[in-house]
């Protein structure tokens, strides 16, 4: 097999170092390029680039060990990638996480343009309004994806979808889902109700049902906070309001299992058809 | 308000002290009590005792301070229960957690009788084979409360319903929610069998949807591992394999998720009329 060239570095004042040092510790460079670690968010960027243009593997750091383990998903990245190898020593110190595998690379994801879900017949979107918990906005991607919905969208108090705990628990969601993040919920009301979507506020003081609603045409549905929910200014804005029923003097289930739960109820009255980006 | 008399301890070689220590170190103590830190697992704890007779708070240990700041919650405990106080230098060295707030009890929990269960009519029971993460098990314990399973069942396998990241992770569900854990499968199917209950695998290789089975009946759902699932013996056991339909090119859901949805869609089937232990 062909080996693809490297570029080695050796100095630890490499700028690129710094770029992958700082882009570990934050999440992201300067221009919002994705700093991911380990052959698993790689391999996952990987797949996402092969069938969403929007993805690119920008460049991508490997330890010298690393290069020899993981030649076969190096040698599947595309030309246009950078590609720099270093000590197995100086990528410990740029390296972020506790036991690094060797391996980092930097993702930029175009910014998805919201016009183009809006104009979709029968979509299905996720608003995040206020979640605060990585595992939690990761697992929802990862059920968003799952059950058909088009796009993430996450208000500005809302965790960073980008933040590499939630990355984790999208298990790989996070490249696939086109994401708009930090959006303000005044303006995306308004663009929703011009666009004749409807929205659907999880509130689960709501006597009314998520199976009993219609959640079979263009729907975005909002979820919350942990603990308080969504805001009640939101609530008060949406059009629908739905609780999912359960058993009496309980308060809640877990946040990222009310928004599956509302999702996978979405995708089970559409027939499950709607499964494509 | 009348406050309760309270026992002090000064003595760190007190054989209450040595019991709680360890006790919060391993999650039980020898007898198999439940030892909680914090006022919300002991508020949950004493919520639990009043409505199910097996659960029991049976002592309280409090630093100085928390026994004035947790008066209220100290004045409400039955008359049986034994408190101590103790200095809050010495409740830090009692304590697991990073920043204990001054509280910690032991809950004893009776074995719930398994032949109580099976003789129910319609009755829900999950059944978790090979779950690892305890957030995991913690969420679908939550969950299986709020959509009306009677209990829950472990296998050896199993991560321990009673570790403590479990507990936080079910809201106080783990003392609502009857728990059987490290059964062994071979003897529970047949149980299972003996009492007309159907076995129904969460397997996401089937072609068969959850939303097209019947789950009204008496119905045990398994879950099993993240990541490998349930193991093949037990999915060629069980008398209904079903999957949860998502969208091609994807793995899987949360295992959590996946619970939680085959739960929902258990009560929405009943009408989420069962929503009684």
């Amino acid at each position: 097999m062909v080996r693809r060239p490297l570029r080695e570095i050796a100095s630890a004042a490499n700028p690129l170092l710094k770029v992958f040092r700082r882009a570990l510790a934050d999440g992201t460079t300067r221009e919002g390029w994705l700093a991911v670690e380990g052959p698993f968010a790689l391999e996952e960027a990987l797949a996402a680039s092969a069938t969403r243009r929007a993805v690119a593997v920008q460049s991508v750091l490997v330890s010298q060990r690393a290069a020899e383990r993981f030649h076969v998903l190096l040698d599947r990245l595309p030309r246009d990638t950078e590609v720099a190898v270093i000590a197995d020593s100086l990528f410990a110190r740029v390296a972020h996480t506790q036991n690094p595998q060797g391996i980092a690379a930097l993702i930029e994801i175009e910014k998805p343009d919201l016009g183009h879900f809006l104009r979709r017949p029968s979509v299905l979107l996720l608003v995040a309004c206020g979640v605060q918990d990585p595992g939690n906005l990761g697992t929802m991607m990862r059920s968003a994806l799952a059950f058909g919905a088009s796009a993430l969208i996450t208000t500005k108090e809302t965790v960073s979808p980008f933040n590499p705990k939630c990355m984790r628990a999208s298990a790989g969601s996070a490249f696939h889902l086109p994401t708009l993040a930090g959006i303000e919920p005044a303006g995306l009301f308004k663009q929703l109700k011009a666009a004749g979507i409807v929205t659907v506020a999880t509130d689960r003081n709501s006597p009314r049902s998520l199976a009993d609603a219609d959640l079979k045409g263009s729907r975005a549905l909002l979820v919350g906070r942990e603990g308080s929910g969504l805001r009640e200014e939101i609530i008060a804005r949406a059009d629908l309001r739905l609780s999912i029923p359960i058993r009496a003097g309980m308060d809640s289930v877990n946040a990222a299992t009310a928004a599956s739960i509302f999702l996978y109820e979405a995708a089970r009255q559409r027939g499950f058809a709607q499964f494509s980006n």
